[in-house]
């Protein structure tokens, strides 16, 4: 049995636990929160540090804010505990990696980072269509769905008291933003949706911001991709691949988390992503029973 | 650079050539014939046995039947020199994997098997929305396209001069069998279609027999998957997910190879399918920068 520990309470961090319960290969030490309220979760310990365990831990599910990660990582790979994050700021990937690799190898440990679906799940698509035709264009399609960063952007501005930013695909990886926006009272819907057009995150795309009475109304978890590739595989042109999905956006982070952390069992120390693994690792069970079922 | 040779030279050996071709890694040293007719073949090398280059290559990739991957794998495997095949009999791969396992890892050499598209990048993908989803149903439909194992079996009967099986999907992996026969003169269509209908290839599944002037006119090597899952991640139901192809199909079996004899050179001796690699090692290039483009 794998030992694992969830690290957070967030959307991520239930949905981690659930996928960890549901794991026949895993067993959930506990859960670690800052300021734990209760002694128990979802029938899970929870602490507030990893060292009030009796046991060691072979791995610990980070769910919690992207900024942390690097921090946290590196606190539980220097105690010899290897790590499953879902890291998601692109740029910051590479960095990362090469920190995490050095801190995982000198306490051989593992780190599996950016785990999740974007990155993570679709970087390995990516990978593997790249593989298929070397030669092409890959869009990535995101939505319709809730953008996390959009929506705290949106937050931020003056005379919004809530809000939701919802990304729509149009194609090509171009997506429209609808920013639904419930206003402070007495705030001007003009000035409030010229801000938020002229925001960074925002002035690029085709933006439209709607102002509804009951933002909570219409807030869902669900998620969509899809993802194409055209491209040529030697020389012949017009080779044509997509993946979709439509799925709970926490749901299928915990899992892949949970999935990762098992992969995590079975590398040798250092820090990797998931386009770094064998695909075959993510799963529970015999890999003769694997082969001859997956392959 | 990666030395390579090309074992075989029908459908998938050209595609293979034209795909080691465009490479940047990859020394294309000769294409491998029983019966050399010609001293080059596209711009390549031919010769009879592997023995007559002056350089040893790193990998063998074999476009050779089916049922002639296992010799010819043990054979290159015991020069040391790596293999890669398609082999595409589903029940018959873990034992191969065995045999070829241990015949690698005693030379020091990795043999990659079933490297195609399905077995091969289909195998990646149903792996990997196990892990996202693992309870659930994979479906995998294959077509509109030519199969060649039923096309055989057609053309063994009597009275069928030539003859073309396409597999035609209608879901949930179930799949139509459209039979294009060309009879010889005297035949008689009704014996002919029934005894197609009854043979074991058939008679679990809806076919169709037509008889025509000219199946050559109708012969294309296009083909087609759509795999899709529908399942449970962590306690969240309903996640669906799906994967598309329309491909040529010897162009994309001999891409694939060709990615995979540049994975064989990255990993430690022994025996893989694709669901073992990592799938960075099927790519061209730095990892830095391919990590920095995909995840």
């Amino acid at each position: 049995m794998i030992k694992a520990v969830v690290v957070g309470y967030g959307n991520i961090g239930k949905a981690a636990i659930e996928a960890a319960k549901a794991a026949g290969d895993m067993e959930l030490l506990a859960v670690i929160r800052r300021n734990p309220e209760e002694k128990e979760i979802m029938g899970v310990k929870v602490v507030a540090d990893v060292n009030e365990l009796d046991e060691k831990p072979d791995v610990a599910i980070l769910c919690v804010p992207t900024r942390s990660v690097p921090e946290q990582a590196k606190k539980y790979l220097a105690m010899g505990i290897s790590t499953v994050d879902s890291y998601d700021i692109h740029t910051g990937i590479w960095d990362l990696k090469c920190m995490l690799d050095e801190e995982a190898k000198k306490n051989g440990a593992v780190s599996v980072i950016s785990a999740g679906w974007d990155p993570g799940s679709d970087s390995v698509v990516r990978t593997l269509l790249q593989a298929a035709a070397p030669k092409g264009i890959t869009y990535t399609n995101f939505g319709p769905g809730m953008s996390m960063g959009h929506t705290v952007a949106v937050k931020g501005k003056e005379g919004v008291k809530k809000a939701l930013s919802m990304t729509i695909p149009t194609g090509t990886g171009i997506h429209r933003r609808m920013v639904y926006i419930e206003m402070e009272d007495g705030a001007d819907y003009n000035t409030v949706a010229a801000s938020i057009k002229n925001d960074p995150y925002f002035i690029h795309d085709e933006t439209h911001v709607i102002a509804v009475d009951d933002v909570d109304a219409l807030l869902d978890m669900g998620h969509g991709v899809n993802l194409v590739r055209k491209g040529v595989s030697g020389t012949t042109q017009n080779q044509l691949f997509e993946f979709n999905m439509k799925i709970n956006n926490p749901a299928l982070t915990g899992q892949i988390m949970v999935a990762c952390a098992r992969a995590a069992t079975r590398q040798a120390a250092g820090c990797y992503t998931m386009i770094e693994l064998p695909m075959i690792d993510l799963l529970e069970g015999e890999k003769e029973s694997l082969i001859k079922h997956l392959v």
